[in-house]
């Protein structure tokens, strides 16, 4: 990512035995690097949103049970293991929602239970390698969703997006940002309607602040305002990431992303979601089965510190929602674009690689 | 509107030669009245939202000209007629959307220029009059348009609900609440989803507030979420108010209406508007004519004095939309409920009174 100009940091990054992150909550107000020893921390930074986006929580994850190999005491590989074990389930059950977060770890796992790895040293060696591994990884992916993505994108188009999905939602680039940001380097004029995405705001706090030093031309407005930019013909495609995608389509993401495809559809807008092959969650038939992750009711009850309403009140805060197939035109993903049937496609695109 | 368990004042009332209003903008948080003997200061207190909901606006409008008879220094009747269409003009600028303002100030002119008032203190008289009469009006039609909106309104429903239309958005009652507040009087069990409405937040500042207060039972979430609930059956129907009903239906009413609607109808959740016939403006055919207020940057890029956003971003806020008749399943009036088609039963129920 860059900052003032200058390239500064990736989302989240491997130093010598310690993961640095920015610290998402400071954006757009301060520029903060937050560095972390211990994998508990981790944890808590992945649950407090220090680090969010599907697929930047997968690496952060990642790089946490590096540093959980390397925090163990054990002195041999089945000691080692069993630490391991313990550590990935906490890590795991930071956030709910997002399969990315799963998604690493079980490959993480996979690596450490490997029978060429003899002694606990070649475990953690093999560990810190592989999270590296796994961040280069995410950047040249994301790199390939904007070349597939930005063919969608003609010359002049507004499109709408929600939430952020920009290089701080991965370990840089973004997904449906990314997409949008490729078809910018290709010299495409493109406008982005950028919704400010309450209760977190990372529209409005991140998204903004990406494009900005992008030098795309974007203009901010309420999750409200959305439906009178579809309705009035002012918006040439929807898109989003994803935290979640089931086998027959069905996408979770961030809250709010349902009522925008709904109405997006209405006005025969079409609707995309990028997401790496990693989202995908083939063992779910639909999205039904997603969990989604309830949020402290403080996120919707004060903004910025500043408390808005009453006190002592009932409030529901679902981070996600679940949009049916039926509302997606097509699912870009490094591997080209699925489009319906997806329960057909999207295997098709998992197992390509 | 009561306060704390007991009765304090209606939203705007004539104290004696000045105007009494809540100053909604410190609410939940405080509550300040406001006092004013000029008129430009009633106009500048409705366009900054110290006053805000269509059928308050208008009764405070008609107040505004009334106070306006008392400052002119005119002798004679023709010399105030002069100086109440100057101050006319300067009061219907405030804020364009609602039709209530212009149908209050409208009112208000024909009261004046009566032939059987002599003098121009006959015209001062008559005026104060029947701006009280307005707001007395008012509280009387909220209350028959609570009876009328209730039947629809089981034992045990759910209602998703947009905006501010309670004691606050009128003189007292309200339009849409009213018909909840209704319901609740009557003893039916009623929850209610209260949605945060940005950029203003009236969801979560005023409607919060006065549930509280008459013991309803709600929860607050954010705008993003109301799909969420839709789409898992939550939610029994959805009311709210409106600015400006077009002769065919169409409804424009504070910023998010359209989302709802669309989304409320995909899901076979019935759809309510409920305001006065005042509201309705039978001269315009559709709401394509409907002009939609922008307003300051600022609501979206500040919360409670809070910057959320970037600095130096370009920012669209309209305050309005427009929700197309055929999402509508009913439109509440004090003189009964219109079905489609709106353009027949509309002026019907208009004309009715």
């Amino acid at each position: 990512l860059s900052y003032a100009g200058r390239m500064v940091m990736r989302t989240v990054e491997w130093r010598d035995g310690k993961i640095a992150m920015i610290d998402q909550r400071a954006l757009p107000h301060e520029f903060i690097m937050a560095e972390y020893a211990d994998y508990r921390q981790v944890a808590a930074a992945i649950r407090d949103m220090v680090v969010r986006g599907a697929p930047a929580i997968g690496v952060a994850a990642a790089m946490g049970l590096a540093l959980a190999s390397l925090q163990s005491l054990a002195k041999d590989r089945p000691a080692l293991l069993r630490d391991l074990e313990s550590a990935e389930k906490e890590l795991r059950a930071a956030r709910p929602t997002a399969v990315n977060l799963g998604w690493a770890l079980d490959r993480m796992l996979r690596r450490a239970r490997e029978v060429s790895l003899v002694s606990a040293g070649d475990v953690r060696v093999a560990l810190v390698a592989e999270a590296q591994a796994m961040a280069d990884e995410d950047v040249a992916v994301n790199k390939r969703m904007g070349v597939h993505g930005a063919s969608l994108i003609r010359d002049g188009d507004t499109i709408l997006h929600h939430c952020n999905t920009g290089g701080l939602a991965a370990v840089d680039y973004g997904t449906a940002l990314g997409v949008i940001r490729c078809a910018h380097e290709q010299g495409k004029r493109v406008h982005v309607l950028v919704d400010e995405t309450r209760p977190r705001l990372q529209g409005a706090r991140l998204t903004a602040w990406e494009l900005k030093q992008w030098g795309i031309p974007f203009t901010l407005i309420v999750d409200n305002a959305a439906g009178h930019f579809l309705r009035t013909g002012r918006v040439s495609l929807v898109m989003f990431g994803a935290d979640r995608i089931a086998r027959n389509g069905d996408v979770a993401n961030k809250i709010g992303t349902y009522k925008l495809a709904v109405v997006g559809r209405e006005n025969g807008v079409p609707i995309y979601s990028v997401a790496p092959t990693s989202t995908v969650d083939l063992a779910l038939l639909d999205g039904d089965a997603i969990p989604i992750e309830e949020r402290d009711p403080r996120e919707v009850t004060d903004i910025g510190g500043v408390r808005i309403a009453p006190e002592g009140i009932a409030v529901a805060n679902p981070a996600f929602d679940v949009t049916p197939h039926r509302y997606i035109t097509g699912i870009v993903t490094e591997n080209g674009i699925a489009y319906p049937p997806f329960d057909v496609s999207l295997p098709q695109l998992v197992e390509s690689q």
